[in-house]
């Protein structure tokens, strides 16, 4: 057989034709998502006032193991899908490992990352409900970005409230959401009830994902024919980012390939729930035994230090309860740690997995490593890393190191989730040495698990 | 047959194994560089000391018709290459237009368009020869970067002098190119000989690529180990880019397309004139009659407005001169406009085209103009492109609406050579509605003509 080429495409008609849930197979389905008032579990009617209806009923489905991809959203996918399984032959080189290096490259369309991947579909389910818009909160700003162009695309309108300390660090986002016809306000901001509070409790408050959140969703129930989206956490967006699992693994099939160990970055969770897809559905099936590592920011440790209990989804407690990992929706992330990975809890599908042994490993990184790993990565790759997509780098390079201790030749696949073109900031900060790391106390983290609403379960 | 699939891929085995060289094929060659001393015609030793070696041969190479790409260049460009040929169905029903629309898309590596494949092949070389550094200028910023992503690879150390206004418009651009291992100075400096000067006579000088050429040359010329690499204009950096156009001819083929026009944005015309190949050859040999346009800035309208004869190729006389279609090496471009394109210059291999009628058409238009193409495109097809690419958004968009009122069918390549996310500056100007356009008067023409040396020919 010919040497596997650096980049093994799929072709457009090998693009998944249907999403995987993984919840249809999961031993233990996710605790149910509970009202906020009454603390029943969720319904649909619940749901509506939120979402747009059709992607309430994937939220809730724990049934069907596949969904269709609409045909609207898979020809918008042909745009810049399928993306590119690439093989590090150059890593590798400088790594002097016998590990076979893959990465998954997400960051080749214009939002920069995989997050275009759910956006295209809450846009297209909003549009397809006659709904005039969306709102919805960015984090580093790869969301806002991504559904801005997906609205764009759709023509709706969307509000986007973006972390504040991001939005300071990162003005040419804003333009770019702009540029596709969004409008942008930082957060905590003036605009919503929710905003107002929290700036008079913080008055110097840089803003956390969990606040973002709490205004778009309060503006999108008080204004007519808006919905909600969200970028991260959900069921549903972990179904449609699921895309890249399910190519990854057609693309490693091709060349008689299979992961080893399966490397994510994790915030939210979205981005290594859809890459574990097939593998996980082969592990869970006893097929083959993969081993998942989820890879946490220090400064916000969800899975490695925090709790495994219902929380609110928001710091505002406007959003349904889920059961995940969290270091309760109080904590406010250092605004020192650059780009995402902010965000207090965690998918609740990747912490079940993580709670019954399926995702096998959580480890979390220090900025500083984590940047020392995108500039390695970049000389030699030619990639400039998003900082959270360099998280799974930095444990991609330490796997691969201790192959070459061991003489193993294993098959290491990572998400590299997206670029870094709008993180110079934080390039700019570790490049002068000024970047620091930081770890939260035990205070720190118990003055979190404080805000965590007590549910008897 | 089926439909023709969003993009087109090559495998990596089909990327060209040799680079064009159109100046084998041209009925008349270009005239040769003089010597700026002497005023004869340069010698492999007289660019020695600015080029190395291999590259000099390259820029006086007239005879072979394919020059070998060297297999570390080709396992480089494997990182990144092929690009894709992009059917740009959206845009076509926007248009609502029966023009088949196609794009040669370079802007998915890092650099973020298609300067690495010249920098690449120049850095090698460079390194070959045993080579410390090189020296360069940048202006929009996307040379720099691919120069200095070229440079890490190899290990090679790289100065860049940045043109001021860019340099203070895009300090991410700056901090790319450091974070690849590059130092960056923003010209005119007081560096150099030739910078003091400048600074001296033009006090609120904002810069210029003439200027930072001179800069750069004159620090090479001066260094030990180290010399000069240029990112458009010379016949080598053309030559390296015909593999955009071979590409685009190959992948073409495969879906039975052949292009009516094709048309690229012209600054110094190394992309144009790299998309150009194979079909420019088609053209002489009367295989097959592609009409061709370069697109240039009204601000900045070197082959609609500018003198065909000898000039400087920099603002300080230390360059070779070169007859080219030109605005007069004095010429200094409005800081008003956005982006690259700003140079005093053409291509000598463009110039000699267009002057004998193979270069069909050059049409110059206003920034205001590619600003609303940019937009349209970006909304459309998803990728935010680069203020230089949209001068060929522009007018591709303009050709396929005379399509749209002849019903005429016309298959319709255009090259986007980058994409603008480090230019939201402009956008956000244009956004704004501050974004003005300039065109030079006829006396600043003549102001800038008085400054081409007297050659006799």
């Amino acid at each position: 057989m010919s040497q596997i080429p650096y980049k093994i495409y799929l072709s457009e008609s090998e693009i998944p034709a249907a999403w995987y849930n993984v919840r249809a197979e999961m031993k233990n389905d996710i605790a149910p998502m509970l009202n906020p008032g009454t603390k029943k579990p969720v319904t649909l009617s619940d749901l509506e006032p939120v979402f747009c209806t059709e992607l309430a009923k994937q939220e809730l489905n724990n049934t069907d193991k596949f969904i269709e991809i609409p045909e609207e959203v898979r020809n918008f996918y042909k745009m810049y899908r399928p993306s590119p399984l690439v093989r590090a032959y150059c890593l590798e080189k400088a790594l002097d490992t016998p590990a076979h290096i893959y990465y998954k490259y997400e960051g080749g369309n214009t939002s920069g990352s995989h997050k275009l991947n759910s956006a295209i579909a809450q846009a297209y389910y909003a549009k397809k409900q006659g709904l005039k818009g969306l709102t919805t909160e960015t984090g580093a700003g790869q969301w806002g970005t991504a559904l801005a162009m997906a609205c764009g695309y759709f023509g709706l309108s969307l509000k986007v409230f973006m972390v504040k300390c991001s939005a300071e660090q990162k003005p040419f986002r804003k333009a770019v959401m702009e540029t596709y016809g969004a409008s942008v306000t930082p957060s905590p901001s003036m605009e919503t009830e929710v905003g107002r509070q929290i700036n008079k409790m913080y008055p110097n408050s840089t803003g956390s994902l969990g606040t973002a959140i709490s205004e778009a969703v309060e503006v999108a129930v008080t204004s007519e024919g808006t919905r909600y989206a969200l970028g991260s956490v959900l069921n549903q967006v972990l179904l449609h980012q699921t895309i890249i699992g399910l190519e990854a693994g057609k693309a490693l099939e091709k060349i008689g390939e299979y992961p080893d160990i399966v490397i994510g970055c994790a915030g939210g969770g979205s981005n290594l729930g859809g890459l574990m897809a097939p593998f996980i559905s082969d592990r869970i099936n006893g097929r083959r035994n993969p081993y998942f590592i989820a890879v946490e920011p220090a400064s916000c440790p969800s899975l490695t230090r925090g709790r495994f209990g219902y929380d609110f989804c928001d710091t505002g407690h406007v959003t349904p309860l889920a059961k995940m990992y969290t270091l309760g929706n109080g904590f406010i992330p250092s605004s020192s740690h650059a780009g995402g990975l902010r965000y207090h809890g965690m998918s609740s599908i990747l912490s079940q997995l993580y709670h019954d042994g399926y995702l096998d490993e959580a480890r979390s990184v220090t900025q500083t490593d984590v940047f020392a790993a995108a500039k390695q990565f970049a000389r030699v790759e030619g990639i400039l890393p998003a900082p959270e997509s360099a998280h799974a780098i930095r444990v991609a390079i330490d796997e691969a190191l201790k192959c070459k201790e061991s003489g193993e030749q294993k098959t290491i696949l990572f998400g590299l989730t997206g670029t870094g073109y709008f993180d110079m900031t934080a390039y700019m900060s570790y490049n002068s040495g000024t970047m620091s790391d930081y770890i939260p106390s035990d205070e720190d983290l118990e003055r979190g698990f404080a805000t965590m609403p007590s549910i008897e379960e």
